[in-house]
């Protein structure tokens, strides 16, 4: 017996900008990134999330404009709409859309596949211009709080399979994002709200510091103040990006710090038929999961406090039925076995020892959870806690 | 505007292990491989191409007791039958079954899934477990000459799309490769033969001692002496690994010298329905670039003639239907604008300017093209040149 081995790194690189009318004529953006880019003759597809469309009537119209007047780069006519929202996900008929307008339009690895939309469309059309020719090149423009300061900006793609999230999908990096702030004026106050969730989870695992200026923010953020806004995404972008940058890009381990409150979010989502948005599960999550590090005597009450205060301010609705742990027959509880089973290996669930510190653990005991759910529901109804909650 | 920038290496390693019988009892290869891996408890799924199984009858039952005796991994005991052969990369049925295995068996991140075949199984299988749950750890055992020495060893996953090649697909690497010289017994001569004429391709561009030696152990070959095979495979894998531990991994650029051969050879395998297999269009392909080279006045006569005479020795056709090129409306010369597309960017063929040296361009001249055909047609007609046919 004898072997050979193999052993190469890849590097990978891509730029998020940061804008205001990206399809604007005199917007240089776009001009310039593809000004940069290797010479040959090159196509560009779009596929644009149909509620964006429909809120940005003149969307289609722009981006057509703006192409005309870039050289190295030939529009591809036809603007593929698809809906907005996990039903894009669910049914692999979008996804086959894409691989069939890659095969009409003759779009090739050096070609480009834009997507706009909101996160679960990016993760769509991500997952097929990262298979079709073994990789298209794909750009995100994310419309939403929350893929403009996470899931658009990292490097996840995929769609569900049987209702399981992301059961199909790749690791594979963006050619560059682009987040532009105008397309966060038609959100819904819902949607808007949502995407904060992620912030406050990225604050409270890695930076004191954004979670103050958060707590400092609450009200200009709910009245939509854009640059509160701005700076909120840029930040919460540069997280995550630091983030996955890091030891494991790819995932290799079974530890997810940046899934802190994800393990309920991701079941709660499923339970409510995704009537509930993954930005509200995922607040939903933080209190279970922070009032779980406070029982575990790893996060002080005060902290805890602040933390279900701040979801408050922001209106989040954290005593959802879906998330309620009343007994250990909750169906929520499945959500940490299901977890289990996409991350593969030993559970790795992350909590807080702190404000912005995190640490891991490899079980969650089940009755502490109903505890926890019972401390967050008690919170919420009377707005004072006894020490009989806990 | 303002952004951000995200940069990230990230590091892939494999082993590919030689071995004969690899689930005897007693061959420690696979059972040494699983005792180095973390110590999780991981499950494995087997999917084995129908053939294999066919022609080892035992192949199912000596897997359930090897595993038996591995207490770190658990087999999964329904094994997945597929069907050899481009068949289970051009319906995506058999894709979509290895996913739903994933899903019913609860294969994790952190589990295997094994795929015993040729290369289609191995591609097929492959692309399976790089996007189920974003990447399960995939193994190959590469049963035939061209799997084991070229298409099973490297990064490279994928299924057909409305019959073209490898239309969507990942760039991978497997966890290992496990190459058992016993598959190869079995194979028809035919079979046996095709995975050769990868080693001449890669010979050709790359080791001129490599081509020296095929030479002079042709006749071994033919005879099918296990020894010469064993040398074979291992210096051909290690010069495809070599390549492919270099520059480019995953193929960013528009070059693909490993791919001399290969644009005609895509086409002649779609022309015949996949009658002609992959290995057989390859040398017919050789055939064809290496007389243009020679008609370029890259390759001198004398060396293009121990091309020739060495794929004759092999008893390769060269010079059927599909290959010649009679006009300037020959559909082979479609595989140019085909390979062009699938690559992306500027046409680039790898063409000989000596046995072991390569060097690109990016145009086919196609009257050219048609002399190179007429050549290696007068060649193999009457195994004599005469400068009429140049």
């Amino acid at each position: 017996m004898s072997h050979l081995e193999q052993s190469f790194s890849v590097r990978f690189q891509y730029k998020i900008f940061f804008t205001t009318s990206l399809f604007k004529r005199s917007n240089p953006t776009l001009l310039n990134f593809f000004s940069e880019q290797p010479s040959e003759v090159r196509k560009i597809l779009f596929v644009v999330d149909q509620q964006v469309a429909e809120a940005h009537p003149n969307l289609l119209e722009d981006i057509e404009t703006y192409f005309n007047q870039i050289k190295p780069i030939n529009l591809v006519k036809d603007i593929l709409i698809v809906p907005g929202g996990e039903v894009s996900k669910n049914d692999v008929y979008y996804f086959n859309q894409v691989i069939e307008a890659v095969n009409v339009y003759g779009i090739d690895r050096h070609s480009y596949i834009a997507a706009i939309g909101g996160g679960a469309v990016l993760d769509m059309v991500g997952y097929a211009a990262t298979v079709a020719h073994r990789g298209v090149k794909q750009i995100r423009i994310p419309t939403t709080v929350l893929s403009q300061n996470d899931s658009g900006i990292g490097v996840k793609n995929g769609i569900n399979y049987k209702g399981k999230k992301n059961f199909v999908g790749t690791f594979s990096p963006p050619a560059a994002v682009f987040n532009d702030n105008q397309f966060l004026l038609t959100l819904s106050d819902r949607d808007y709200r949502s995407g904060i969730a992620e912030a406050i989870k990225v604050a409270l695992i890695k930076d004191y510091d954004f979670f103050v200026w958060l707590e400092n923010n609450a009200d200009a953020l709910v009245k939509r103040h854009v640059e509160s806004m701005d700076y909120l995404i840029k930040r919460c972008a540069q997280l995550h990006l630091e983030h996955i940058g890091g030891a494991d890009p790819f995932e290799t381990g079974s530890a997810r710090p940046l899934d802190f409150g994800h393990w309920s979010a991701h079941k709660i989502e499923q339970l409510s038929d995704f009537a509930i948005t993954h930005g509200e599960a995922v607040a939903m999550g933080i209190a279970l999961d922070s009032a779980y590090s406070f029982l575990l005597g790893w996060l002080r009450e005060d902290k805890l406090l602040r933390v279900l205060n701040l979801l408050k301010q922001l209106s989040f609705d954290i005593i959802n039925s879906h998330i309620q742990i009343n007994d250990l027959a909750s169906p929520v509880l499945i959500g940490l076995t299901e977890f289990q089973e996409h991350l593969g290996g030993k559970l790795t669930i992350t909590l807080l020892t702190d404000l912005g510190q995190k640490a891991e653990v490899n079980e969650m005991i089940h009755p502490m959870l109903v505890k926890a759910s019972h401390y967050v529901t008690a919170y919420v109804r009377d707005c004072l806690i006894t020490s009989d909650n806990k």
